[in-house]
């Protein structure tokens, strides 16, 4: 539906993409729904059929978004694995998924060839080049281009499966969340509001989330309902490969993790270059820093997004985007809220935050609560597991604890499992972590739970100092105090090393244990 | 879903209504939320189930819009009626709907008293007023006054019916179309995308198209998705009242048939004001005047918007709105598609054109052919009828003849009855006439077809011209031909007095008649 609309409504608008180690491509998407329907048909001729899975190992390109469609438009579902997970995950999602079909980037292809011995579901390797690797491999365009001519597309359900994305799984193994084709539409629509992405069909959007990630925040299949002309990046995310697509293609949104953005900042600066004519950034998988905000906002006029969103939502959960009771309250403090705060409630999306109890608490913008959410594009239930994860009503766990003020705009304080559940109320270890980060020589700072015999549980404030710094736990103390109010005060304030986990960020599990009965065990 | 997320996304963002002989309205989307609950519960209290039918005999106030919300959201079904329509017709929707309750504004009350000895299934009367307007009437300020709190909304299927509109039904009775919970929904996302209205937070809309007209352009579900102030004008469409709400309440966006904007475009150059903060207006039920476009467009900056939908398709179609591919024309080139076409494929809306085989025809914006729509929000079929009024793979002949241009713009040539089949190929009788309008001495042209024993059909042009003036055949004809193709020439000119309908209209009916054997009969 996605496709015919794009290529009747807005057929010569361009898409354009970075390839590995092959000149930029560019066509529009007329050109697309042509080439997605030869690969459709060169996938019937390897046999796949309704229901089968295909799994992509491929970054933002457009034979990438060929597959994205061929696949699913057959009533087939798409898996696409996650190259930055470590082997043993990449195989135990492509295992999970039962995929019998590999398509893979040529800069992948020694993943590939660790893994064949793992997979042996897998029956159909495909390499997306234009050249085969070798002679035992398929290559994409020898297989489409042995197909031509229109494909009478299959009829299904509007419930049917069409991807299958895996969480990174910090914790335990990676689990497969299902999208169907109705989420993927509703979705569509849904972020395709101006509270969303918004896009007109002068846009022209350029996703640096990787495609494999949630599906890109949905952008390949917004950017065609909106008709805007689409930029794929590759896998060239550095600041001299953006800049260039985005004053050459004329990139007016643009959207990934903070880190790029960081890069690209630095880059122009280096450069004294102008981004073009880039409108907005959307930041999401953390919170956006201030500084980059502010100098994407000052220096280039360009607006940053804050949004949230989990592979269990397909991915959009809010957008920060304004709104006339924000900007009524001038546009510095419009700013602070819309960097501060995940985003605002979106049509289709509802949220509710709840005590342990399972009641929903206030929206005033300060009683945290669980975060749940409910909608058209929320998940159900994993794949292959027998129980659902949402409860009877739809409501599905984020995991994650937040406040949602009167306007509807929500923040993330805590995870579930990290909260500091303190005689009936909640402390937020991220936001205590944040106060004390700030401390003079403090390098890092975790916050965890103990045991208490009182109030259940009281924060333990674990610093790593910058070597050289000296500093007392007075000094921290004294440092917070005027931040917080009192009873968010930690029990103690113990130095150390800070364990770090394989991918940098604070290893609570660790410090749960080592602190847990920090306050009640002998001393 | 719409109502709850307008609560709690855009809970303080205005509603403002115009009433029948009270002062100004002014509340908030939770302010309709909580009268909405309270409506309900009245309704439920009189006896109203899910399933039944209720109708409203009203204008654009805010009463209409919470009776909009609480019938539907108690899972009953809300028949518009359309106070235009005779007192034969308005009695045969109502009785064709089965309502059991008629709700209506103290001006139609006049109306309901003839009607009621005709409506033998309404059990209750309401009027939407705050005092009673005799002792043997409800009134609907003491009934929801009487009610208050929170209720339990019942939980029901999408598909369930939400609305029942009716086709003005020009020949034979009117038609019953069922809006679903489904297509209200999907078709107010649609409507969202900025290839359609596009509103944001920061829109302030105002229908002057009527509610109970296939919802006014669904404006009344548009508008709370996207978190836009509602500006409601009651029955005042005078230049001087919209004027007030446009500059008062800041109007960004509005729409209605041309005759009201004409009116307002009069009343701006009388008294020499702006139109305070418009942006667009869209004009839906006939063709845009040029003289009008351009007046908005050059004297106030204003966007005309051309639309085209029907009651068969909730009622949203097709929207003239811009594209690169047209801006890349240049402005004056870009107007004039956007003046001169229906509008633009939406996402959401599948449009195709038709020979007389069913084959479709080719988008080259010169081919006519029927137009047939198919969607989420295109009618299956018509309430109480047994048999479905699409076709099985869903597509709905509207009973237009159209042109679709390569980049999806619509333009509607004729009415599928009015064309001329000539020697296989069609004549548009609109288009013909309209150039033909414009001959000097000219007050109305109509064209008709008439039998030919070689081409099957060719073109009368019959001719009433303004008192006094002296036209002939051969100056009707040279003045054609540097206008026309050839073979559109009309094969006979006939001066004569032009039969109308009722509603002003040329009666093609009469003319066919009289007409039909015109080249064929013995002279």
């Amino acid at each position: 539906m996605i496709l015919r609309y794009a290529r009747q409504a807005h057929g010569d608008r361009e898409i354009v993409s970075r390839l590995i180690d092959e000149p930029l491509w560019r066509y529009n998407y007329a050109g697309l729904a042509d080439r997605v329907e030869q690969a459709a048909k060169a996938l019937l001729r390897l046999g796949v059929k309704p229901g089968d899975r295909v799994t992509t190992l491929a970054w933002n390109t457009h034979r990438h978004l060929e597959v994205f469609y061929a696949v699913t438009g057959l009533g087939a579902v798409l898996h696409t694995a996650n190259p930055r997970l470590s082997d043993e995950q990449i195989a135990y999602t492509i295992n999970h998924a039962g995929s019998g079909v590999l398509l893979y980037d040529r800069n992948l292809a020694a993943v590939v060839e660790r893994l064949k011995p793992q997979l042996p579901q897998v029956g159909i390797f495909v390499s997306l080049t234009a050249q085969p690797l070798d002679d035992a491999t398929l290559c994409y365009e020898d297989l489409i281009g042995a197909e031509s001519g229109p494909l009478e597309w299959p009829v299904f359900g509007e419930n049917a499966a069409a991807f299958l994305c895996y969480t990174s799984g910090t914790t335990g193994d990676p689990k497969g969340v299902l999208y169907s084709h109705r989420a993927i539409v509703l979705h569509a629509m849904g972020a395709g509001l101006n509270a969303a992405f918004g896009f007109t069909a002068f846009d022209v959007v350029m996703p640096c989330s990787s495609l494999y990630h949630a599906t890109a925040w949905g952008l390949p299949f917004v950017a065609p309902v909106c008709g805007a002309k689409l930029v794929l990046p590759g896998d060239k995310m550095d600041g001299a490969s953006l800049h260039r697509l985005i004053v050459d293609e004329g990139v007016t949104f643009t959207g990934g993790v903070p880190t790029i953005w960081t890069m690209y900042l630095a880059y122009l600066d280096q450069i004294g270059e102008r981004p073009g004519n880039l409108k907005r950034v959307m930041i999401g998988g953390s919170a956006v820093p201030r500084a980059m905000a502010a100098s994407f906002k000052q220096k280039y006029e360009v607006e940053t997004l804050q949004i949230w969103g989990m592979t269990e939502t397909t991915p959009l959960g809010v957008i920060a985007s304004p709104t006339p009771q924000l900007a009524a309250l001038g546009e510095e403090e419009m700013q602070e809220v819309i960097w501060s705060r995940q985003g605002r409630l979106q049509f289709g999306i509802e949220l509710r935050i709840v005590d342990e109890g399972g009641s929903p608490v206030a929206w005033d913008g300060g009683t945290p609560g669980a975060l749940q959410v409910r909608g058209p594009w929320v998940v159900q239930r994993y794949f292959r597991q027998d129980k659902d994860a949402a409860d009877a009503e739809g409501w599905f766990d984020t995991g994650d604890v937040a406040t949602i003020d009167k306007r509807g705009f929500m923040r993330i304080t805590d995870r579930t499992k990290d909260v500091i559940k303190s005689g009936g109320e909640w402390i937020s270890s991220i936001d205590l972590e944040n106060f004390a980060a700030g401390c003079p020589g403090v390098k890092i700072a975790a916050v965890v739970a103990a045991h208490h015999p009182k109030w259940e549980e009281r924060p333990i404030l674990i610093i790593e100092t910058h070597d050289g710094a000296t500093v007392s736990k007075a000094d921290v103390l004294a440092y917070l105090e005027p931040k917080i109010v009192k009873w968010w005060t930690p029990d103690d304030v113990i130095f150390a090393s800070i364990p770090l986990t394989a991918t940098g960020k604070i290893d609570k599990k660790v410090l749960r244990r080592t602190y847990r009965d920090h306050l009640t065990a002998p001393s």
